[in-house]
C-alpha cells in the first residue's frame, strides 16, 4: 500500500513546465527578456471598472496571470506567519496558495489518494471532504471522534485509531478546531494522533481552516509540530474564517517543497492559479493580523455565549470555530428528525442537518452563531427553544 | 461505452445540497428566515483594505459566500450575452460560473470522463487540457487537425474524424479560435465535426476561450449552434482573453440545466465557488462590451500585422487568438530544436515549445503577440530573425 512519501499515480502523467529548468536564466535576463511564451496582454482592461483607479494605485500588477505557486511576496509573508503563529519550520517554498481551503483540500486529496485507497476520517467532519475523497475514487472510513473524546471508548486515542487502520488506509484527515463540533484538540491529543500516523506512514491531511478562531483557554496547535510528522503533513489554511473574507476564495497549504511541486501540478489543472489581486489584497491584513484579530475573536466569543445563554438546552461549549453541534434525540418526543428540521424551517430558522457531517450524526444539527447579527441570533434561539421544548408545539 | 447523455461515475457518489428541495420555501421566507445553516460572518472584514471603501460603495455583498452556481445577476447577464453573441438558446439555468476557462474545462472533464475512456483531441491544442484528461484517468487521442485543414489528408473532415473514433472515445475536444494555431473554424467545418459527434453521441467539449478575439473576415461561431448538438455540447468561455483580465480567474460554461446541476457537484468539490466580488466586477464590462471590444480587437490585429511584417519568415496569418504558431524545420540548418530554443532564450526571447501542444509539433514554436508592447515586439522579431536566418549566428 503506497503511503508517505508516495504521491498519487495520476501525477505521474503530468510534466512540470519546461521553463522550470530555465527559471534562473530567465530571471537573470530581467527586462532584457521579451516574453512571448505566455498568452497574455500588456494592456490593462480596456473598460473602466468602478474600482479600477483604486486597484491601479494599490496593486501595480493586478490584471495579469501570476506565478501558479502564488505571488512571491504573499508566499514569503505566509511563511513568516506560519513560523510565528503555527511554529512550522517553513520557507516560501513550503507554501502553495490556493483558491480557499476547499481547493487546498481538493488539491491535497487528488495529489495523494489513488482509487481504492482509503482516508481515515475523524468525524463529525466537513461534508465536502468526504465527497472529494469519493470523487478521487478513494474510500472514506468514518471514525466518530470529536464528540466522543471524553467517553470510555476513547480512553486511549492510540488504541481507538489503531483498530480503524486497515491496509487500505493511506491518510488520516484531522480537523482542529473542528467543524462542526467546535472541539479544539490539545497538543497531547494531537501527539497521540501523530504517533499513530508516524507508525503507519500515513499522510496527515490537517484541515486548519479555523486557525485563529479559538476561545480561551483553548489555543490552536498545528499537528505538524508534533512527533516529527512535519514531512508527512499537509497543513491547510484559509482567508475565509478569521480573515472574514469567504467571498475572496483564497487559502494556502504548507508541506515539503517536494510535495508543493507535485501539488502545483494538480492545482494548475484545476484552475491554473488563484486570483492575482486577491493575493495582493491579503498582504496587508496578514501583516496587521495581531492588531485586529483579538477583537474579532472576543466578539465571536460573545456571540457564542449569547447563543448558549438563550438556548434553553444543555450543550457542550465549543472551544473554537463558530458552530454549535448537538443531537436532537432528547427533544424528539416521538417526532422524526426530519419533522423537527422542517418545523424549524417553517418557523424561520435554517440549520444544517447532522447527516452531512457523517453517518453517525443523523440526529444532530449544526448552527452557526456568527452569520447573523446578535438580535437575530436571540430571535433564532427563541424559535429553536419553542420547537424543541414547547409542549404545545409538540402537540401539533 | 457510456456517452451523451451519461455523466462520469464519480458524480454518482455525490449528493446535492439538502437545501435544494427547500429552496423555494426558504426564498419565500425572505428576511424572516434566520440563516444558521451556513458557516459565515455577518460582519465585513475587521481590517481595513486599501480598496475597501471603493468595494463597499460598488459591490454591496462582496466579502461573503455566494451561490455556488454563480451570482444570480451575473448568470442572467451571461445568458443574455450567450444569446446575443453566440446564438445559444440559454437561460441563466444553463450557465455555471467558474474560476476561469481552465476550471470550466477541469469541471467538464471530471464530470464526463471515466477512467479508461478517451477524448478525441484535435491538435495542436492547449497543453493543460491533455493533462486534465490524464489526471481524470482518461486517454487522450491526439488528432493533428487545425494546421492541416487545407491539406489533402483533410479533404473530408468527416472521413478524417471517423477513422479516429474508437470504442473508447466518449467526447471530442474542439477549440476555435484555436490556441496555438490561431485558426478560426468556419460554420461548415464546425457542422462537419458536429455531425460526426451527433452520429456517435460524443460529448462536445467546446473551448471558446478566444470568443470575441477574431480578426476580419473571420467570426467566431459556437459549435453548439450546429446540427442540433446543443444538448451534447459544453461551451466554455473566459474573462481572461478579450476581457483582458486573466488575473481575475473568472470564466463560465453553458450546457443543459441537467448538466449544470451535475457539473456544480464537481465545482464545489474543487473550490466551492468562484470569487463573489470578481463576479460582481464583471457585470458592467459585460454590459458595455460592444463599446470597448472593437477597439481592442483592432489594436490586437495591428499587433499581429506588426509582428508578421517584422518577422522575415513565411507564416500563416492567424484568424483569431493572439498567437503565431509555426515549425522551425526550415530554419534548423543542422541545429536541433532545443539548440534554437535555447539560443532564442539567450538572445532574450522566450517562446513556447511546440511539444506542449501535441506530440506532432516537436519542431514548432508558439509566440504571443499581445503580451509585450509594440516596440518590444519589433525587438523580439529582430532577434528571432537573427537566430533563425542569420548565417553568422548559425555558424556559432
Amino acid at each position: 500500500m503506497p503511503r508517505f512519501p508516495q504521491f498519487a499515480n495520476r501525477l505521474r502523467s503530468i510534466q512540470g513546465s519546461v521553463f522550470e529548468k530555465y527559471r534562473h536564466r530567465m530571471q537573470a535576463l530581467g527586462n532584457e527578456l521579451v516574453r512571448l511564451h505566455i498568452g497574455d496582454t500588456y494592456l490593462p482592461p480596456a473598460y473602466l471598472l468602478p474600482i479600477q483607479e483604486a486597484f491601479k494605485q494599490t496593486y501595480p500588477v493586478w490584471n495579469r496571470y501570476c506565478n501558479t505557486f502564488g505571488v512571491g511576496k504573499l508566499r514569503s509573508t505566509l511563511a513568516t506567519k506560519l513560523q510565528e503563529d503555527n511554529q512550522l519550520p517553513v520557507t516560501e517554498n513550503h507554501v502553495l496558495v490556493t483558491s480557499g481551503a476547499t481547493n487546498a483540500l481538493s488539491v491535497t486529496v487528488n495529489s495523494l489518494i489513488n482509487p481504492g485507497e482509503a482516508v481515515l476520517t475523524l468525524t463529525p467532519c466537513w461534508p465536502f471532504f468526504m465527497g472529494m475523497v469519493k470523487m478521487a475514487g478513494g474510500k472514506v472510513i468514518e471514525l466518530p471522534f470529536y464528540d466522543r473524546l471524553h467517553t470510555p471508548e476513547l480512553s486511549s486515542i492510540t488504541a481507538y485509531l489503531e483498530t480503524a487502520i486497515t491496509e487500505e488506509v493511506v491518510a488520516i484527515y484531522v480537523n482542529s478546531p473542528n467543524n462542526p463540533s467546535g472541539v479544539v484538540l490539545s497538543s497531547s491529543q494531537l501527539a497521540e494522533i501523530a504517533k499513530v500516523a508516524k507508525r503507519h506512514r500515513l499522510w496527515i491531511i490537517s484541515d486548519e481552516a479555523y486557525d485563529g478562531l479559538t476561545f480561551p483557554p483553548h489555543d490552536h496547535i498545528s499537528i505538524a509540530t508534533q512527533e516529527n510528522v512535519f514531512e508527512q503533513t499537509i497543513s491547510i489554511f484559509t482567508f475565509s474564517k478569521i480573515f472574514m473574507f469567504a467571498g475572496l476564495r483564497l487559502g494556502y497549504l504548507a508541506a515539503t517543497p517536494e510535495a508543493i511541486i507535485e501539488f502545483n501540478k494538480t492545482l494548475v489543472h484545476q484552475l491554473y492559479s488563484p486570483s492575482t489581486f486577491a493575493q495582493y489584497m491579503m498582504l496587508e491584513p496578514l501583516q496587521t493580523r495581531h492588531q485586529w484579530m483579538p477583537e474579532i475573536r472576543q466578539h465571536y466569543q460573545s456571540l457564542r455565549d449569547l447563543m448558549l445563554k438563550h438556548l434553553q438546552i444543555s450543550l457542550p461549549t465549543p472551544g473554537g470555530t463558530y458552530f454549535l453541534f448537538f443531537s436532537l434525540e432528547p427533544y424528539l418526543q416521538g417526532r422524526s428528525f426530519d419533522a423537527i428540521f422542517e418545523t424549524l424551517l417553517n418557523k424561520g430558522v435554517s440549520v444544517a442537518p447532522g447527516i452531512d457531517f457523517g453517518s453517525h450524526y443523523r440526529q444532530f444539527i449544526r448552527i452557526c452563531f456568527t452569520g447573523e447579527p446578535p438580535q437575530r441570533l436571540v430571535l433564532a434561539a427563541e424559535r429553536i427553544n419553542q420547537v424543541l421544548l414547547d409542549s404545545d408545539e409538540n402537540a401539533n
